[in-house]
């Protein structure tokens, strides 16, 4: 016999399906949606599905956009001249929070992992390289993840970049702010030591 | 400048309305529909719909039910002679995952709160009333929740159904199996006293 009616176990199914959801939580919020107005679903329903139709990516930067230029590349006031290449479109967000970067971004869609067979051709580099042509870019900011491929992503760039004049940075890795030494691993604080400045 | 395209942003918006999805946990699903096939999303979002489309409730116990009887009350193998009363259509997974249980259910949907203005009027009790006319049903077992309002509606419904001569059970309060005496409230160990049974 089954536990749930046939269109509520589906749905606690699909929901299972998403990252970090698990059975519980799954029932929790198919139950939720089964108690709150059709109009809430059916909104989500549509936010779902106008995610898959309408975004595609940047025609420069390849982030996610709802047009051919994403709010960055079109917005003349950010500075052109500096570009921060990153792994994944989500990267844009902590980055922003900083409100310290005004420069344009570049979405890789990966990092180099010979062991998963992905090497930098299947990387977004060829257009990385070709946006740069005839434009004065001063500056590429490196904030690949502080991960092996990552970091092996980063190196591999910056040796491709710096013959062409222009200034390569790394993101710094280190302590995070608030944290306590005791519990930073071997890596992290080797890292900080290495990265550490005058005062 | 928003941080994420429109479609993103709504999509985001509208996981962050489901109980226990933060802002975090909104984007990360949200940029795993993004990731994901097209058919995925598509499943989820008809999911959704069905839930509030085809689900109703039996109209006998009250239960969630793609149909007018539920699959318990359709059930000849199913103990009619037992009825286990409680508050929500959830409540029934914990029961039968226990297979201890093969009667029947009443949802009543709600629990008496005078805070809330939630009176006994407002709870599917005239229909327990109403199905126990004509059967033969030997034991009522009040399994609503161990809470303020879950205890007064145990308390109204044993009085009202002890006149009509059937045997009315409550489902024991006390420890968790597993737990340790240590972590238990007052207000529980007291009732795990109460409750003590002969060894």
């Amino acid at each position: 016999m089954p536990d749930f009616a046939e269109p509520l176990a589906r749905l606690i199914q699909e929901f299972k399906r998403l990252p970090g959801i698990g059975q519980k939580s799954a029932q929790r919020l198919a139950f939720h949606v089964l108690r709150t107005d059709r109009e809430n679903a059916q909104r989500l329903a549509t936010a779902l599905l106008d995610v898959k139709d309408n975004l595609g990516l940047c025609s420069v930067c390849n982030n996610i956009s709802d047009g051919d230029l994403c709010p960055f590349c079109r917005d003349p006031t950010r500075d052109h001249s500096v570009i921060c290449v990153i792994e994944e479109p989500h990267a844009v967000l902590p980055i922003e929070t900083t409100r310290q970067f005004s420069g344009l971004y570049h979405v890789l869609h990966g990092s180099i992992s010979p062991l998963r067979g992905i090497g930098p051709d299947k990387l977004r580099i060829k257009e990385l390289l070709a946006r740069m042509e005839g434009t004065d870019v001063q500056e590429i900011i490196l904030a690949t993840n502080p991960t092996v491929e990552g970091e092996a992503t980063a190196v591999y760039l910056s040796r491709l970049l710096k013959p062409l004049g222009v200034r390569v940075t790394r993101i710094a890795m280190g302590i995070p702010v608030g944290s306590d030494l005791e519990f930073a691993d071997e890596v992290t604080m080797s890292k900080s030591l290495e990265n550490r400045r005058e005062m």
